[in-house]
């Protein structure tokens, strides 16, 4: 920031060469680790006079009927990490969390896992059947989806069990677009699943639901009764528009707080069973390999985590003086209450600041104003979820459930950032 | 929605041709006019076995880094009215608003107002400016924004002061795209103004400030200090991104609550001064010249407003039976309270069900469902906010502001549904 004198319009005032200046005003309000002042940018004469672009006719109203982000954020996109699975059909994209903010993910930027890829569905085509221990089997068309009654809205997050899975045996990706990427948080227009469970009618020997999608790999998992009848949504809408076609357009399964396994795209069809079907997804996959050999399965909840995302590898520190931490907490048990962060490595914390909405599983945004004199830094945070649950150190949870598994890895992320404000994936203790 | 009869797998079951049947469960639930049953559609054989789709491999996880609508969705995009203005680098694209739900508002479909098309600003070579009546003129770079202390995020409705101003004297354009469709509902992440100002250090003399935008527009409008102060937000990110080019790219100013056209994009200066600047945009336009002559000056706020999107001209109703009526409400002076739908064109009221986030100067989400015997309906909303305001009928507001105006038009909305689910525009009383 830099002082200049202004003219009579300001428009066209001399740029002040005299002094870069440290802004006062600015010190005031500065939170968290201490106050601060912006150091001053060079002052630049060009801003002063009417810049170019201001001179020159722009494009029109409809240059994109449907709009596309500025040429300038062509970086700014979901990056595959090609090495982890054998093919792009059955992988996964990771959304750029180091580039976003507040509590609301992009349609274009969600984090897409296929397990057979993209099918593509003609909405007249579509149908939902619900069947199995019903006393009515039922088939619902798209447009007998949108008339149920009790449409809702609401936003929840959607995380992969397998987020942060990569860790496990410690620090390895170097970005949290890929340690944490596997997860967005948008709001879903859909019709509450008691809706179909009712309208078809649960035998009383009903206890669990299969839930198939339409894809290739005819995805399949199997969620307790209760669950289906508490939360779940049959939704088609995503931040106001239609489910995008990777998310399972044009109907897929919310299971709020749950794996994101569960929440089936392209949602064929729900069967009412009275026990689990052991899916593969439930049983070679989606179960955590304890250090006996045992394995825990139907770890369906996923527990409260967080993440800085800014400062991060892809989002390094670049300026002494006042920075704004930022960073994204959720739980699947409940509502974000507090989220601690600490600037030395788990020694000192300070509660940041939760910005934004903060309802029950979904993403909450947190920032921490502070001021860096250039010192290298160790940067996590600490989630708690209104049970009082605290987010465990990776020592901690590494002590209960060893180092085979690949799911449910909630634990606290570090970042070291150095003098030059480069930053990197490390571990402490 | 049809009953089958489902095979132990249930994927293979043959359909039931007996009869078409009327579900039971779904009448239960069903709110507002009167409780029903949704009409069975033909049973569909193609459904029970396993579909095309599910057959072949689709496309992978990176086929879009950055994710676009289904090809399905392809109408589903902001509209120019091409006669409405002389040149499309000032005019503006509708939001389709027929086809939206829930209480965001997509990015790509955001409607689009320019006044001198629109500005490429790359982010390094941006700049804001904080001059005038101030104790230290100030300049900072898209950087110096960014590390402020205080980010926040909010959800506001921008509404343009011309939204439905093409109405005054009559029922004209066919769909709530056109006539509702110059509002849109976002996530913002940005800075107060407040603190900008308090950086520079404004003045005892400074009670208006002047916001001028860096497109070829020139775009200026004079706002007064104590909104400036209150809640006025200098911001860089929408709906978790970066704003969009056609919003302003990389800085736009959010003025919560009042005309679109003060929430200047492309944000270059902001001026201190004694009294309002008198720009073009707040003198030849955005007043409201009454019937007597005289012309309302310096009109901000947005009062209170409504509109059902579904059914409308774009979303004629389909089925007898159950329905979702669906819309949204907005108000400049704080929170809706409620919503009250009429089918008979303002004979009889039902209170609609506000569903999402109900929040300050935000858009609103509202559902009535109800069920359709075929008969005519004369379909109207109508929002109350939580100063006690309810939103006024078309003649009472001809009434006091006469048929001149082009702005602040804020009258029910009515839409005659006939026998056959067509849906027009019309006038009633």
């Amino acid at each position: 920031m830099s002082e200049i004198e202004s003219s009579p319009d300001g428009a066209k005032g001399a740029v002040n060469r005299r002094r870069i200046l440290w802004a006062a005003g600015l010190g005031a309000g500065l939170a968290g680790v201490g106050a601060g002042r912006v150091r001053a940018a060079e002052p630049d004469p060009n801003i002063v006079p009417v810049p170019e672009w201001s001179k020159t006719l722009g494009a029109g109203v409809n240059a994109n009927p449907y709009g596309k982000p500025s040429p300038f954020e062509k970086d700014v996109v979901r990056r595959e990490v090609t090495w982890l699975t054998a093919s792009s059909e059955s992988s996964v994209s990771f959304t750029p969390l180091y580039a976003l903010d507040g509590p609301i993910t992009p349609n274009g930027l969600c984090f897409v896992r296929h397990h057979g890829g993209e099918a593509v569905i003609p909405p007249d085509k579509y149908r939902l059947m619900i069947h199995g221990m019903v006393d009515k089997p039922l088939v619902f068309t798209l447009e007998d989806v949108k008339r149920m009654p009790g449409r809702v809205n609401r936003a929840y997050f959607l995380e992969c069990a397998a987020n942060s899975g990569m860790e496990w045996r410690g620090a390895q990706l170097n970005g949290c677009q890929f340690t944490h990427g596997m997860i967005h948080n948008v709001y879903y227009t859909g019709v509450p699943l008691r809706s179909f469970l009712e309208a078809a009618g649960v035998k009383p020997k009903g206890k669990w639901v299969l839930a198939e999608g339409a894809d290739a790999a005819g995805m399949t998992r199997s969620i307790p009764l209760e669950k289906a009848m508490d939360d779940c949504l049959v939704a088609f809408g995503m931040n106001g528009e239609a489910l995008r076609p990777e998310q399972g357009y044009p109907v897929r399964l919310v299971v709020p707080g749950w794996e994101g396994n569960m929440w089936v795209k392209w949602l064929r069809r729900i069967k009412v069973g009275d026990e689990p079907w052991g899916q593969r997804e439930e049983t070679s996959k989606y179960t955590d390999l304890l250090a006996n050999g045992e394995a825990r399965r139907h770890t369906f909840v996923m527990d409260a985590k967080s993440v800085v995302t800014n400062p991060s590898p892809q989002a390094p520190l670049l300026h002494k003086g006042p920075n704004v931490l930022s960073g994204i907490a959720w739980s699947g048990r409940g509502t974000i209450k507090r989220v601690d962060v600490s600037l030395d490595g788990g020694r000192n914390w300070t509660t940041a600041r939760i910005e934004g909405p903060a309802t029950p599983m979904a993403m909450t945004r947190f920032y921490l104003d502070f001021d860096w004199n250039g010192q290298e830094l160790m940067v996590q945070s600490r989630a708690m979820d209104d049970t009082g649950y605290v987010q465990p150190t990776k020592a901690a949870l590494r002590k209960i459930r060893g180092v085979n598994s690949i799911y449910h890895n909630n634990g606290i992320q570090t970042w070291l950032v150095r003098g030059n404000g480069e930053t990197e994936n490390v571990e402490v203790g």
